[in-house]
C-alpha cells in the first residue's frame, strides 16, 4: 500500500512550526509495512488544497490528511474534499453532540461557530477523536482511501491509533513487511564505510537496500528490507546487518538510532565506571550531552567549566607555566586538566578539552579550530589534537562527539 | 516570487529524521519576501525525484531541493536534474580540488569514490560549500531557478546565507520590501502580552501585520511590514515596535532574533560584571548556553557541574547537613552551591540550579520537574522555585531559560 500525507497549513510553510506529525505517522506507517511515497504541506488555500488532494489521488492508496480541521475560518479542508469528490456538505447531529459534551464537561457553552464544525462531506465516515471536538474523516473511494485528521498532534495520534490503524489491519491486511537494522557509526566518513563494507554485501537480495545518513561526527548505515514473509525478512536484514557490523568492528557504538552519550552510559554502568569532564572550549556542552540521557547520574560524577585560565589554575591545579609556556590550547595543559580533574573528583575515567572554538581568538600556529582532547583514567592518559572548522556551534558540538567517542574507544581498549 | 522546497530522502518519509531544513529556509525565505507555496518530501528514487521537480518547476519560480548530494551510491538528485534539463553530467575538477584540501587538512586521501562527488549537471553554477565537501547547485532556465542543496542542516544553511541570499539580492531584486522587527520577551504569555499591547496598536496601518511566536520559556513578538517605499516602511514599523517595547518595560530582553545568552553577555560586557555558574539538574546546559555566543569569555569565569552530591559539598562547601535535612533539591541547597560558586571563582554575579530533571527521581513532596534556582551576588541572593513538566529535556531548557532570565532583572534591578 502506497501512501501520501498532505499537511495544511501556512504555519509550516513560513516556518514557525516545524511538522512533526509526517514523521511520527511515517514511523508508525512505516512499521505496518505502509509505504509514504510522498509528503506534501500546502497553504491554507482551497484551490491549492484541492490540487494537492488531487495529485495524491493519482499516486497513492492511500492519503492522509493533517491540518485544517479545526472551528476558525481558514479551515477549508473539508470543503476542499466535498469538491474532489463532487459531494454535498452535510451536518453531522452526532458531532454536533459530542461537541456539546465536552463543552459541558469544562463549564462552557457551544457557540454558533461550533456548528460549522459539524458539517462534512457526505461519503465520509466519522473516526472518533478522544482527544478534542473535530473528528478525523475517512473516505473510501475506488479501491482508494483519503483520510482527514486535526492538526494537533495528540489528537492526531490518538485518531491514527485507535481508530484507522484498526480500520486498516480489518479492511486491507497487508501482504509485505518491512524491517530496518541501523548500525550506528562513529570515527570514520561515510565513503570509508562504504568502501569497507559493499563488497561483502554482493550477494544481498534486492529486497534489501542499503543507505548512508551522516550526520556531525557520526554516520547511520541503515538496512531496510520488505518481503511476504517476516521471519525470511528479518532473519536476512539481521545478518547482512551484522556482517557490516562485524566489518566495521569499533567504529560501531550502537544499533537502532541509540545515541553516542546513551552508549557511553549503558558502557560505563555495565563496567561501574565513574565519569567526570573538565571542559574549556565547549563551555559545558559534553556534559550537557552527558546529562541528557535519562539515568545519567548513575556514573557521571560532574565536572568542571574551566573556561578562564584563574579555574583551570585554581580548581584543577594546571600549572602556571604550562599555561606560559604551552598555552591553554595545548596537549600539556589538557593533560593537566585531566589529571585533575580525575583527582578532585576521583572519577574512573575523563575527559578534559581545550580549544579555539572562534570564531575570533585564532593565530596562525594555533588557528580557529584548534582543539585537544585529553582523555583516559588514573593510570593511562592520551591526547589528541582536532582541527575543526571556523563555525564555533559547529566546533563545539564536532569536539564534543569526537572527545566521547574517543573515551567510549579507550574504554573498549583499557577495560573489556 | 514563488518558491517550492523539495527534501529528498528516505529517512524523512519513514520518520526517522524530522524535517527541520525546510522550516529554516520557510522562515529565512518569508523574511526577504520569498512565498514559499509547498514543501515536499520524496523518495531516493530516481523517478519520484524527477517527477517532484517537474510539478516544482511548473508551479514556482525558484525551487530549492535539499538532500542527496552525498558521495555514496544513494544520491541520485543530481541525475535527476540532469535529466530533466536535458544536460550531459560533466567532472568539476574545481570540486574535486577542494575536496582534496579539506580531506588533507584531516590528514586523509581521497578515495576514486569521491571523484562521483564531482560530477556536476552541465548547465549549474556551483555555490560554495564552506562547511563540507558536497558544493551546491543553481541552475537558472527561463526566468525560473532550480537551486538543489546538501541535506546536512549547517552546510545547507551556510550555503544559503552565504551564496544563495546575495546572489538573489543581486540579480532578483524584489519590487515591494519586506521589513521585520522583532521584539524578544521573556517572562509573560502570549495573551497577557497581547493585551498590553493591541489598544495601543489601534492605529497601526494594515500593511503591517503583528505575530506572537512563543517557544519554551519567551515570545517573539513581531511586526512585518510589506510597502514599496522602504523609507515609509521601516519608519512606521519601527514606530510601533517602539510602542510595544515601552509598553512591555523589563520583560523585553532584545530585539530582532537576539538571544537571552547574547542579551545577557552585552549587560555583563556593559557594566564589567563576571559571571559563574553551578548546574546540577541542567547538567552544563546553562553554561553551554552562555558559552555559545562568540566572546563568552569577556565575561563567563566558568563553572561546576556539581551533578554528585560530593561534588556539592567538596567544591561548593554545601553542608552536608543541608543535604540531608533538605535534600540537594531545595532552597537551602542552591542558596549554598550559589555562596560556593561566588567564592570559589570570585565571580560578581551568579546562578546555581538543582531540580530533578526526570524522568525518574520524583516523589510526592518534589515531583519530576521541581527546580530551585538560586541567582544573585556577594550580598543579595534569591532563590526561587518552578514547577515545569515530566519531559527530560524541556525542563532542563525551561529551567536553564528561566534562570538566564532572572540573573538578567536581577542585574538591570541591582547594577543600573
Amino acid at each position: 500500500m502506497k501512501a501520501i500525507i498532505i499537511t495544511v497549513g501556512d504555519e509550516i510553510l513560513i516556518g514557525q512550526v516545524i511538522d512533526t506529525n509526517s514523521a511520527w505517522i511515517g514511523n508508525v506507517f512505516n512499521e505496518k509495512g505502509i509505504d509514504i511515497v510522498e509528503i506534501v504541506s500546502v497553504q491554507d488555500k482551497l484551490e491549492a488544497i484541492e490540487s494537492a488532494i488531487q495529485q495524491a489521488m493519482n499516486k497513492a492508496d492511500l492519503v492522509v490528511m493533517t491540518g485544517g480541521l479545526g472551528p476558525t475560518k481558514d479551515d477549508i479542508t473539508k470543503v476542499a474534499i466535498a469538491n474532489y469528490f463532487g459531494v454535498e456538505m452535510v451536518y453531522s447531529e452526532e458531532t454536533f453532540e459530542r461537541i456539546k459534551i465536552i463543552f459541558e464537561k469544562f463549564g462552557r457553552t457551544v457557540g454558533e461557530s461550533h456548528k460549522a464544525q459539524c458539517f462534512m462531506p457526505a461519503n465520509a465516515i466519522l473516526l472518533k477523536n478522544k482527544m478534542g471536538t473535530a473528528p478525523g474523516m475517512l473516505i473510501q473511494h475506488e479501491n482508494k482511501m483519503l483520510v482527514s485528521l486535526p492538526g494537533v498532534p495528540y489528537e492526531m495520534k490518538s485518531i491514527i491509533t485507535d481508530e484507522l490503524l484498526p480500520y486498516l489491519q480489518k479492511n486491507h491486511p497487508s501482504s509485505s513487511h518491512i524491517f530496518h537494522k541501523t548500525i550506528m557509526t562513529s570515527g570514520e566518513g561515510e565513503t570509508i564505510i562504504a568502501d569497507i563494507i559493499e563488497p561483502l554485501l554482493e550477494n544481498m537480495p534486492n529486497y534489501i537496500k542499503l543507505a548512508y545518513l551522516p550526520s556531525l561526527g557520526h554516520v547511520r548505515v541503515r538496512f531496510t528490507g520488505k518481503h511476504q514473509d517476516r521471519e525470511i525478512l528479518e532473519k536476512e536484514v539481521s545478518h547482512y546487518g551484522e556482517i557490516a557490523m562485524k566489518a566495521l568492528g569499533k567504529i560501531v557504538y550502537g544499533v537502532d538510532d541509540i545515541s553516542l552519550e546513551q552508549s557511553l552510559q549503558d558502557l560505563c554502568s555495565n563496567l561501574d565506571l565513574k565519569l567526570t569532564t573538565a571542559e574549556s572550549c565547549t563551555g559545558g556542552f559534553i556534559s550537557h550531552k552527558i546529562t541528557s540521557i535519562p539515568g545519567s547520574s548513575s556514573h557521571f560524577i560532574g565536572g568542571i567549566v574551566s573556561y578562564s585560565n584563574d579555574l583551570k589554575k585554581n580548581i584543577l591545579n594546571v600549572n602556571e607555566e604550562t599555561l606560559i609556556k604551552h598555552g591553554a590550547v595545548s596537549e600539556q595543559t589538557v593533560l593537566e586538566m585531566l589529571h585533575g580533574i580525575l583527582a578532585i573528583t576521583k572519577a574512573n575515567v575523563g575527559i578534559a578539552i581545550s580549544g579555539i572554538a572562534g570564531p575570533d581568538g585564532g593565530s596562525e600556529e594555533k588557528p580557529v579550530g584548534t582543539i585537544w582532547i585529553a582523555y583516559g583514567n588514573d593510570s593511562n592518559q592520551v591526547a589528541v589534537k582536532i582541527n575543526s572548522t571556523k563555525d564555533r556551534l559547529k566546533n563545539i558540538e564536532y569536539a564534543s562527539h569526537v572527545a566521547l567517542n574517543k573515551l567510549r574507544l579507550f574504554i573498549l581498549e583499557n577495560y573489556i
